[in-house]
């Protein structure tokens, strides 16, 4: 940023590139709407409000609002199905212009060719990433990659990353960990993730040096939180929706400690709705105030994180804009990334040679599948909404749908299977190679049959399958680490939609919740009873089962 | 920081050092007052509220409240006359911990080997400088050393500076002065100075990088500013008290934005009403409320230099801490630094060699005095509270007083006369190397004859004397640059009400007052008009009259 030019063309004595004028600015350091025009060159603000500079373009708003763009504080890019680039595509038109990305799904496929791939993959979007902090997430996770002390310390001298990214393992942190305390003093920008921990564990986990949770869901968590130093990021993504119980919590005066966040959203759900934008429009609708909405979208996650010049209208602020009918993202009518107003266009697509080919698997058979049933084996209970499950006893096992997880990187031929309450799957089975974190393959189904057919139809590359009676009647191939399409957005759209489609014809549940669910049955770090590739895992004991 | 400890002591697996117990909790992140104990091990907060661990001590507070320590975001310490290791004992039992100190008054007299030697004199105070970033204040100074660029590029990579100090020049900043913008680049933070500054000049300012500003005047003033992307530090010094006035301007929305200061103030008012906890006493007395004063003299400042671990009482937080009878720092009874419950004591003087000796002057007669009157030639209009001067015509030089500036580095010569309404000096002189912020000699009086004894009984190390009917009244040496007295704080303390006493013998005005206004009618970037060595000088047109 060159401060001389800036200076000169506040000051008037060069023409600035673009004057916006007649706008009701969102002036979310002030806290108030002030109208007036906005002064931007090279695509930086360099004067706003009751201001008139030479320009060399004018554009009339007549009236419009203006807000800084979004930032989302926390995303797995992975969750979406597309490649960053395109993934830049879906939000920049709700306004977003700013993620913190942690990419430890990629990392756990591919290690780090994985995070090479998608810090390369650059778009208009600006795309901080975090080192993935714990790859695998447990000691009993299956991953394709891990990143232990060392390596992580490797990675981070690369200068890729704003900093350390969740640290789920937090039995790691509160019991000391060498490992685990050796990547904690890599940086001091950490992201925490401990649902429910309070009291000493989480003073302990505090101590850790992590600063902010994604993790709550109760208001009463959040103040807690709060009140231990970490910065709340309310979540609602596709998985975990907790934005109508978190805004509870807040208050003007501790507004500025919370930020949106949609952690994993899938690419319909992106589509239908936005991200932040939804958060804000979705907090206003529930009654927040619209300016701490805003403000909780746009200026808090670029100061957590120490990054000056984004989230505000104000001099030296970046012109990443959001121009609205009303002061509601629902009435976004454009969108300004540095200066230029954003139009939507085709990006190369990138190699994708490093991160595809990853599923190495022995072919499954239905008698493979055996899950155990008894007084004393619990079932799932898993719930739309939230990702949190809790172990369940019921008499029999009628109207339980069976979940495997399956080994996919090393072709160990690993493979537990379990009951599970919550979903309605009528003759057919769905599979994917989506399974947080370690991506092994999550298949259901109400037959072991098509449970089979379902796996053994991802190919080398992997993706999702949806299987009725016996036959696949829908895939969708996901090349990058079986994880990511690298297709155009649309595409990868039409896809996921003829997979939702599908699994209607098997199935009552919503589709994507449905999919986002079971691809978390398998994430040990979310309580209590998850399933990997060597069984039942109790998540609050932190054992298996 | 040993995480590893930490998180031991936070779970109980070792003692900690410090449990204290029965306290009121001000817990200033989650705004709220809690009930319990303090965790405390190698001088860190482990823990606190309804907790109960091991310690090796334990202390009953029987319901005394605990406040995280105080931060005074902006001080020059040499306005209290003595060293930072004396300037700690005066501070740190009124709750002050830390202190972000410009050490610029050193600076323009000594240079590099007076921020060395303020650098150097270490005390339990946490002390964070700022490079001086106006040294001298403009090109129209006449100071002993001078910072340009290239210097200021070498002082940075010495590692003892936090930022860039107040960037006074804001005519070089919004001209694009590139000797100025050069100094501007050195870090992303850097202190502010703009009395008054507003609309365009104020956001080419702002584009230059600066992030705060505690010259405001008025609540107008502060919101303008805090709209325009600045920080805005509430001073409340000798001679400028701005607080009752800006703390109208606070708000729920905004008080983490705000934050206490009191850039310059004397040593008699500093060990009279403290610092910081006066500002936050005064504002409480004012009607804040409690946990907004408190936030803005314990959370924001650390906050706004990116200083992680100070300023609230939370895990991993320093164990600065405050003990009252009451939410008011009025009562406060001990103070904790490190978890270290703190007692005063001697401390060692340093070596002055290096920054003594400083004054060099030509004998001054009473006819080198030479005030102009005339109907075009102002007269300097000084206020009580304010450093603020306005040109002024009266129609007689009856009634007052004449004061001159003497340049005292390299024995020029130079002196200039005026006249000056707003004292009341009879029959006698005060003279003083202390002069923002070329410290040149400041002087007034109501008769030349007095002022050239007073200068003249400066001798060669600099100071403040106080002359009645020709003869020496009082005199206080300040052999570290003619600023600062090497003593101990409570010698300094007395020699200053010696000379207080001896003020109140020629004048009826407030001695403090007067000294710290008349050190400040030579700094020729507070409005509007000022003298220098060289003359009288139009701060608004920047220029010599």
């Amino acid at each position: 940023m060159n401060k001389s030019k800036l200076i000169d063309a506040a000051m008037g004595r060069i023409p600035c590139d673009l004057l916006l004028t007649g706008c009701q600015i969102l002036d979310l350091l002030g806290h108030r709407i002030v109208r007036g025009n906005i002064a931007i060159y090279e695509g930086i603000i360099v004067g706003y409000g009751d201001i008139e500079l030479n320009a060399k373009e004018r554009i009339d708003l007549n009236g419009c609002y203006v807000s800084p763009a979004f930032t989302d504080a926390h995303v797995h890019i992975e969750s979406s199905m597309v490649i960053p680039s395109q993934y830049g595509r879906l939000v920049i038109p709700r306004g977003v212009a700013t993620v913190i990305a942690d990419p430890h799904e990629i990392a756990n496929v591919c290690g780090e060719a994985g995070l090479d791939f998608m810090y390369n993959d650059r778009s208009p979007l600006r795309t901080y990433y975090m080192l993935p902090s714990c790859v695998p997430a447990t000691p009993f996770d299956s991953s394709g990659a891990i990143l232990d002390g060392a390596e992580c310390k490797k990675l981070w001298e690369k200068g890729n990353f704003l900093g350390l990214g969740e640290m789920m393992n937090y039995p790691g942190v509160i019991g000391g960990d060498e490992d685990t305390l050796s990547k904690l003093n890599l940086t001091s920008f950490i992201d925490g993730h401990a649902p429910g921990l309070s009291g000493r564990e989480l003073s302990a986990y505090v101590c850790g040096g992590i600063t902010n949770d994604h993790e709550c869901n109760t208001a009463e968590e959040a103040l807690e939180k709060i009140s231990q130093g970490l910065n709340i990021y309310i979540r609602e993504g596709t998985g975990s929706k907790n934005l109508e119980e978190l805004i509870k919590a807040v208050t003007p005066y501790n507004m500025h400690r919370f930020a949106f966040c949609t952690d994993d959203k899938h690419i319909d759900d992106i589509y239908r709705e936005g991200t932040i934008s939804h958060c804000v429009s979705k907090a206003i609708h529930l009654g927040m105030e619209p300016l701490t909405a805003f403000t909780l979208g746009c200026v808090n996650a670029p100061s957590f994180y120490g990054i000056r010049g984004l989230g505000a209208i104000a001099p030296g602020y970046a012109a990443d804009l959001i121009i609205m009918k009303e002061p509601d993202p629902d009435t976004i009518t454009d969108v300004y990334l540095r200066g230029v107003r954003y139009r939507d266009e085709a990006l190369p697509i990138p190699d994708t040679t490093a991160v595809r080919g990853t599923l190495h698997i022995k072919p499954v058979k239905a008698e493979d599948i055996q899950p155990q049933s008894g007084p004393d084996i619990p079932v799932i209970d898993a719930r739309p909404g939230t990702l949190i499950t809790k172990p369940c006893y019921p008499e029999s096992t009628e109207g339980l749908m069976i979940c495997s997880n399956i080994e996919r990187h090393r072709a160990t031929g690993r493979l537990s299977s379990a009951y599970v309450r919550g979903f309605n799957i009528k003759g057919g089975a769905i599979a994917q190679t989506i399974g947080h974190d370690s991506h092994n393959i999550t298949v259901m189904g109400d037959n072991r049959e098509d449970m089979a057919v379902a796996v053994n139809g991802l190919g080398s590359d992997g993706g999702i399958t949806v299987v009725k009676d016996g036959n696949i009647i829908a895939s969708l191939p996901l090349e990058v680490a079986g994880l990511i399409s690298a297709k155009d957005y649309r595409e990868v759209l039409d896809g996921n939609r003829a997979v939702n489609l599908a699994i209607t014809e098997i199935s009552e549940d919503e589709p994507s919740s449905l999919l986002m669910i079971l691809s978390f049955l398998s994430l040990l770090v979310i309580p209590e009873l998850k399933i990997s590739d060597r069984g039942l895992f109790d998540v609050t004991r932190f054992e298996f089962i």
